[in-house]
């Protein structure tokens, strides 16, 4: 009887391993995405100071990409990127989604990796940071996720989960759509400890993780262990290479959790940064590192879109493996479904299968590949790269904003991007310039006007404001207005004069009288950064300085579009004034408009050249 | 020989005992003080809807006050009356200490309870909330205190110890004025296990404690047993409920371990709120109660000073004993040296003991007291109460502009202070004021103007605004300038316009033309708010309302004393203008100063009639 019962055992033991074994053919997949950990803080992509053995160790695993990058410098779009195999545009989510409760994100009905792999039978789960919508159909469970724990908003204090830096500072952790609470438990413990959980209790079917770990990102608050361990780095390195290995130490216990499961072989691990390193304040400034490369997280230049990023698949992908070829974070979507057999991609996928990359180290996936952010664009064609309206607040190098609106690199020749090659290769600038302009979310705005000396009447004029620029953007006093030059797409460019909430009044003495019959000014729109058309432009002139003549008005059309970017000219025709004071009043709309995030708070108001003709 | 060891040790056993004793003839004293609890936020002061056994215990075991007032609104003030037994103007900080690292607070100089104990031998802890100082010489160490753990700065995130609500984020714990680390340990729980273990390591030694629990003050982070005990409870109620017994149960676990160590009887434990409850932001708007009394944290009225105060000390003070008597924060230095046996107070203090109030229920100690907190004031004599340019964010009843710039309450007939006696009781009022007068640090400029309707050439004349107000402080539009009537002292009190970063600039259509000789605007000073005196004010006049004057400027000298506050009316004086059309600018400073906190940020404007004759 006993014998008899022990076969019935084993027996049915062999039973579910074989059902196990069968049902696990098509692989696991795990994406880890670290949260602002810059280009070059891994070991294995040439940090010295950083101790980061377990993603070096999964690196030499499988595939290590050189030229990797993300479809964003900013945190949401660059996630609503990598889960749709489409660019933010597409996926609709271009700027970062807001971190209150109840405001949206990315649209409920785009395709998530998740769901792709759901109607596969796959099982999946989210496990970290979200941030790309806090409703309950842009949360994950409402974009294919059967598992979810994390937080929804952009960042949380590490023990408490709460949100901290604008108030009424409010609790942030939820577990399947339901808020939760562990007091105390340090985010990045309580994020392997469910991945782990999750892990163990899912392997008899196939699975996909997507494991968002929040860090590097601020609040600093790496573990006291590791603290310890760089204490002697100077701040902010010091807490940002902490940081470092807190998560290093995470991806350790991954991996070995699925080594002691037995699913290293069969499991699909992939590992990227969301973007580059941040130089924020509330990060201290910096700590992360882009190497070479100019540029940090919001910038296109590849500081802020060159990322680590690994795969690694012991059963089907060799070890020791680099490449060199372009390839993004787009790219994983369709990667992963050619790994698990999915014939069918949704619509509209813009991203390419890395498999033969992978494999057979064929050429790059993509010729071309376009990046819209903020004001600032760019193209990449081959070797080159081509930035329209470039930003660098990685302070490596300036910016000439008469000569670096376009700039050209060729990022094989030379990837540091220090050198504008744009007037040395006109015909490749135009080129590039132009399959630009042929992406679907390009426009004709986009392409910067080469700033030159505009001649004109006031050039050179005694000018005075007689309202106050903010201290932060008053150029070099009013004569920024007329010294011929026009501002560039950005407004911190040093050509633009910025008012917070108040008009911008000028008045210009031409020492003499003279003839003219247009005043222009250059306005912009930047919605993101609370900056809007003014209400109205409004000039009038006077002999003496001090009898001025009614006022003509010209009226500015609002837009009333989020995301909206746009510099225009306003003009003002009068016949043959002759006079010698004009006054020139821009009326800032006050405060941001009810549709605003900003609603009520005080808008900007950005004017660049007034040019007399 | 077994037996004689055994006898000598029970000798030293003896002795030892016996020494402790004799040295533990004063009282252990502890001062537990709460942070923004409401005024009746115990079950023993009336809350019905909360759970406070362990502090209604307290107050049973010793003597209730029910008229206990703190010399301070806010926070850092309040500490620093309460540690110094002075006034916060005399203490040297009459508003609140920075939070950054590197500012100082209450002068070092000053003599603090733990300073007075220390010279008797007594030894000296803080524990918890300090924000009174954060430089060496201004730390716990630097006033008297031999030992010290908690946070310098006004409020931490309870798990990581991170301030957090300016960036970059940064951990704010030290013990004995070095930084410690307790990644997210509740604050809570290391408070009272840090008093535990002081308690148990010090008693053979008279020990004064300083237990500033930093709580119900947002953070809203309750102990998770009480979040849940109070689940069905609206918010904001419902998580500071929770603090509240969160609080109250490291109450309950301080009294068993002074039971236990057999010190109760012998050691003082007073226990008070350092002013009203919150309605900040931060705070959910609000949580906590006054009771009957309206205003709250910030405010004069009984809701933001009369506070839950409590002693207990069994060997000498018996129990279950109410006192109704006028009693003060100040008062609790000279109580305990009272009962200490010190003879000799230091130079300056206010306060007084409470010695015969409490045991022989004589009649309060103080005829009066003056407050002075922000722009407004009080002052208290015999039952009688008057305030100055009152404010009440409570939002439990309105202050008319009008007729409560001076409200006068009889206390002990009506502690709701909802109905203004100043009218009713002339000469009480002038008495009070009179008396408010004498102190030290009042100014004349304090009294408010009696608003009244001023008769001037431009009252109820056609007014636009040329800059936008802020939409905070927008009055009932440009008309609030010349409605007559003046502001009072309070920026938003609805008579004020308020312009952040900008100018003001009106114009007046007095629809024919008049004839006038002066004009003159009130302006405000109210550094701590942000709010400067204009750059200069100019006058320009115009019968067409199209050609205007050569303007006349007058220039407004500034202020640069922090916690300065004043309204200022500025003049400008030119024969027989005759005109229509009359345009007045205000110039706003535009950005605070260097020497300001807000350095670099906007300067906020605030400008109320402007006065035509």
């Amino acid at each position: 009887m006993h014998r008899i019962i022990f076969i019935a055992i084993a027996i049915i033991s062999l039973a579910s391993s074989e059902s196990s074994k069968a049902q696990n053919k098509q692989p696991n997949i795990i994406i880890i995405l670290t949260d602002d950990q810059g280009s070059v803080d891994m070991n294995c992509y040439g940090a010295s100071d950083l101790h980061t053995p377990n993603m070096d160790a999964l690196a030499a695993s499988g595939v290590q990409f050189n030229q990797f990058y993300v479809a964003a410098p900013v945190c949401s779009p660059s996630r609503a990127s990598l889960l749709t195999g489409q660019n933010p545009h597409k996926a609709g989510l271009p700027g970062n989604a807001s971190s209150k409760e109840g405001h949206s994100g990315m649209p409920g009905e785009k395709i998530t990796i998740a769901e792709l792999l759901k109607d596969e039978g796959y099982q999946t789960a989210h496990i970290g940071k979200w941030h790309i919508g806090y409703t309950p159909e842009t949360m994950p469970l409402g974009q294919g996720f059967d598992y979810s724990f994390g937080h929804m908003g952009g960042c949380i204090d590490n023990y408490s989960h709460f949100f901290y830096w604008n108030g009424p500072n409010r609790h942030d952790l939820w577990e399947n759509g339901q808020e939760v609470w562990h007091d105390g438990e340090y985010f990045g413990d309580l994020m392997a400890s469910k991945a782990d959980d999750y892990i163990k209790s899912h392997k008899d079917k196939p699975f996909f993780m997507y494991y968002a770990i929040n860090m590097p990102h601020y609040p600093l608050q790496p573990k006291g262990k590791w603290r310890e361990h760089y204490k002697n780095m100077p701040m902010p390195r010091r807490d940002y290479a902490a940081f470092i290995s807190t998560i290093d130490e995470y991806i350790g216990q991954l991996m070995h959790t699925l080594t002691e499961e037995g699913l290293r072989e069969n499991t699909i691990v992939i590992l990227q940064s969301d973007h580059g390193h941040s130089n924020e304040t509330r990060t201290f400034g910096g700590g992360g590192s882009a190497g070479p490369y100019r540029g940090s997280k919001f910038s296109l230049f590849e500081g802020g879109i060159r990322v680590p990023s690994i795969i690694s698949y012991p059963d089907k992908i060799k070890s020791q493996q680099h490449r060199e070829q372009m390839a993004f974070n787009i790219d994983w979507l369709p990667t992963i479904a050619d790994y698990c057999g999915i014939k069918t991609l949704p619509d509209g996928i813009e991203g390419k299968s890395l498999r033969k990359v992978i494999h057979k180290n064929s050429t790059s996936e993509h010729q071309q590949f376009i990046w819209k952010s903020g004001g600032s664009w760019a193209i990449r064609q081959g070797d080159w790269k081509l930035l329209g309206y470039p930003q660098d607040n990685s302070g490596k190098g300036k910016l000439n904003p008469d000569e670096d609106l376009l700039f050209l690199a060729n990022i094989v020749r030379d990837n540091t991007e220090m050198t504008n090659l744009a007037e040395q290769y006109p015909d490749k600038t135009e080129e590039l310039k132009a399959a630009y302009l042929k992406w679907e979310f390009a426009n004709v705005d986009d392409i910067p006007k080469k700033r030159k000396t505009i001649q004109h009447k006031a050039v050179g004029r005694k000018i005075e404001l007689s309202t106050r620029a903010h201290t932060k953007y008053k150029g070099h006093g009013a004569s920024t207005l007329n010294d011929g030059k026009t501002g560039t797409r950005f407004y911190n460019d040093g050509n633009w004069l910025g008012f917070e909430g108040n008009d911008a009044e000028a008045i210009i003495d031409f020492g003499e009288s003279i003839v003219f019959n247009e005043v222009s000014v250059g306005v912009m729109n930047n919605i993101e950064a609370w900056i809007f058309a003014p209400e109205y432009i409004e000039i009038s002139w006077s002999a003496n300085g001090k009898n001025y003549s009614t006022p003509i008005k010209q009226t500015v059309e609002q837009t009333n579009t989020n995301n909206n970017f746009s510099t225009r000219i306003i003009q003002i025709k009068q016949e043959d004034i002759n006079t010698r004071f004009l006054k020139v009043k821009v009326k800032n709309i006050g405060i941001c408009p009810d549709w605003h995030n900003g609603k009520g708070g005080p808008a900007w108001l950005f004017i660049d050249e007034i040019i007399v003709n």
